[in-house]
């Protein structure tokens, strides 16, 4: 299990195009595509001591900034681990 | 439905070219243009924790400094992701 | 009517060489000048939620940094936006 | 023994692939993995005297940004320096 | 009237060599002087809403650091719009 | 005698290899060594008057990071100035 | 007299080769040499208001970080302004 520290997000990134309930269309290059499902959150306590509360949950879809992640591949799938900041928005 | 976080705002650009009534007349060149209609906002709650009051509301006309953003396609509709300190001002 | 928010300040620039009461003359060449007066203040409040005073006035004439602004072109008036800070001096 | 201060972990590379309970497979290629075991940590007292919990233990398996380290090299076996804030997850 | 907002300090820039009562010989070349007698300072509030006090008056001379100015021109007086920061000592 | 101000720590430099009692044994480069022991350390007190504790003492062995540091050279001996943020590890 | 601001301070260079009664030996480059005697302290209060004390005194000797300074020249002897910060060490 990937226990992320800190501002860590754990993100799956989504292979097909989707289009969300609301009609949104993702873009069809998926090495582009900045789309992805989040995997697991940190506890919310930062390195400095401080507490934050994430504002999402496990299995939410979500965009992200990606010109600063580290991936981890498993089986194929893609993760990658992205910045707290960097997420976004949340696609419902 | 896309939900900004922290001090994200999520924008619409407005293809024509727009006169206001108080009589602005925007530029030509639509790539250039910084003028858009907000579509969404965030709860005001930074990545941080801390909080703020968004200054304008879902329908308002605003100029943006547009050197950071991120895009998402919609049905051939550009909407545009900026920070809550891009926002420069609103046009009444 | 452009409402200018958090640290913004719009400004018309001035066209013609002025010399003011004081007997300041302005430089001669109006690209360059940096010279322009006051047409709109936002309402303090920064976009972290601090409070600020604006120590000048609408129809105040000011001195500007220029390396940072956004242009707003209305029937061949130039308005320039620069932030707060880089108001250096007002002309009396 | 090496006794870290402020804000640094000593880490122990792994020269073997691993595949964890979890089953997540690590790269093979050892000089770009970034997956090691936590061999010591300071008692959380930074530079500037303020206080901070480590949350992770000797002998967990970490993930880290690699880009800034101290080697120190003892019979053969490559121990890492890094800072708190570049240990990106555990892995359990 | 130039009247300085925040931490800006208006200087007039001496023409010539000067001795100051304690012996002090100017350099010579006048373009990298960067010895002045104060003209206007703020009233002490900054930008950011808080208040510092001015530990020189108008007429003192003062050493700056020449490398971010703003200049002003009036009837072949150069005038210099410098940061507080900037200043470095009161030569008496 | 040296005495060190602020976050400032004087090193000696060890020209010779060493093996410490817990079997560390350190590089036969000694421009590359970043080995050395403390000679001397500040009162605690920084330059914008903040005060910290020295989480060593005179004599204690430390690594370092050498990226930034000034030297002093007294009868062929090499003694090095460093910030103390820079101090990675005590080796005991 | 110079009377220094804010977090500078009036060093003068000494232009022979210094032995400390501690034995410390200067380097014989006199323009490499960042060895120097404290001239003149300001009165503690920076730039922003706050306050700070000076740890050592008129005629103290020091070693100093030399990469940013401002020379003053007067009857052939050099003087150097520098921030309170880049004063390294004192040598008793």
């Amino acid at each position: 299990m990937i226990k992320p520290l800190f501002d860590n997000v754990v993100l799956k990134k989504d292979k097909e195009i989707k289009k969300t309930d609301s009609g949104i269309l993702l873009s069809t290059k998926e090495e582009e595509s900045k789309y992805a499902t989040v995997v697991a959150v940190s506890n919310g306590t930062l390195s400095d001591g401080s507490k934050i509360d994430i504002p999402f949950k496990v299995g939410d879809k979500v965009f992200y900034k990606g010109y600063s992640h580290t991936d981890i591949k498993d089986n194929g799938q893609d993760y990658i681990i992205v910045s707290l900041k960097d997420i976004i928005c949340v696609i419902e």
